[in-house]
């Protein structure tokens, strides 16, 4: 998305905190009559508007909770600029669904991932859909597009980080392994995994725990899982 | 919905999940031409119809996978009939949004819960989405509807059960509770949490861990997060 390109966003939570992000250019609220007061708390203009109005931006399938936001793309971040801490950086290879994207967003924020990684190549646009299921992640949790997967896990395991790869014919469990230390937790697509070569370049491979036959979770689901095992371990040794 | 009402399915998991499945009647299996072979290896018949046909179906913003089947409901399932193991059942209280019912449904299937239970009262049918994201769970674990989900937790409460409800106000860190024995997990809507009554009931009260001031997961990532965590305690004590 080009950096002077307006877009809308909608949902309360990620209005709320595109408001509040001082770094996110915000030109125009709109919400619907009911709720006239819900940014009234923040200093920020807002427009009233009638359903209809709603309507000729969204369609008719869109949950937008009656709040919308226009707004510019966040300045780009680099993977050199993330803060050389022990918190992971999840990287996605080849989960593309803007869906699964919101929600791991939404899950780095809570269990304290620094960034989400992915290809520039087939990567989706940052939209309202990634925003509204990030329900205000997008706003703390740098979404970070790389030319290639690879390189980026190579140079950051040079600078220390152990690659953790999720994948149904790991190892072990995630839980019965050390994740002290810094950690890349790469995810695949569902179905087919990741890529061979990224495979190749993890440090470890790890299964989710299951029971019986059933196969897998989504993308979203085992990110957000590893993510709470690797906090879990961090917390409980603190 | 009627016992002998007929509905729609789509997706490949979902869709050979419910031919898999000897309890679950279907009338009839609709591919794209691309899918001709997609169950040949079972002994289902098979229509290939055209893309005109999936979209007199379901509409254009449907990723049905071209593949649909048309179904009967299962059979409602008691929790009386729910086998006496120390398995976890699910207990959603205002969760309503057919994809979170859907994704905790699949959870489940995953982490081994039994069943996942909520109030007949603003409960959702049965839908297309639901088992699209169930992505099969839903011919595996009994999504259950009760009059009254306080006397429900009570009942099984009465029979051996500890009630373990996810709050954010919780006591502890669910990953600090010891897990063994008999669980009823409860979630609470996303924004509202419990009802008054059913945190009144609850045993326990245990919250997730976090990072910094951003708010919660959804109940669906909540859920996921709480079944992992029963299942990594149990598993590593086995």
């Amino acid at each position: 998305m080009a950096k002077d390109k307006k877009f809308w966003i909608y949902g309360k939570h990620a209005v709320r905190a595109a408001v509040l992000n001082e770094d996110r250019q915000v030109f125009k609220v709109v919400v619907l009559p009911q709720n006239r007061d819900f940014l009234s708390d923040l200093s920020v203009k807002i427009e009233v508007v009638d359903k209809s109005h709603f309507m000729s931006l969204f369609g008719k399938d869109v949950i937008h909770q009656g709040c919308a936001a226009q707004v510019l793309p966040l300045d780009e971040v680099y993977l050199e600029d993330l803060p050389n801490d022990d918190r992971p950086i999840v990287f996605l290879d080849q989960v593309t669904d803007p869906q699964n994207i919101g929600s791991i967003l939404r899950a780095s924020a809570v269990f304290g991932a620094k960034a989400v990684v992915l290809p520039e190549v087939n990567a989706p646009e940052v939209t309202a859909v990634i925003a509204k299921v990030a329900s205000g992640a997008l706003e703390t949790v740098p979404l970070i597009k790389v030319k290639n997967l690879v390189q980026s896990i190579k140079m950051l395991k040079n600078s220390g980080y152990w690659c953790l790869g999720l994948d149904e014919r790991g190892d072990k469990k995630i839980g019965e392994m050390d994740l002290s230390g810094k950690f890349l937790l790469v995810i695949g697509s569902e179905g087919q995994g990741m890529r061979r070569l990224t495979r190749e370049n993890c440090d470890f491979l790890v299964q989710l725990p299951s029971i019986g036959g059933f196969s897998t979770l989504n993308a979203a689901q085992a990110a957000t899982v590893s993510l709470y095992e690797i906090l879990r371990q961090k917390g409980s040794k603190s």
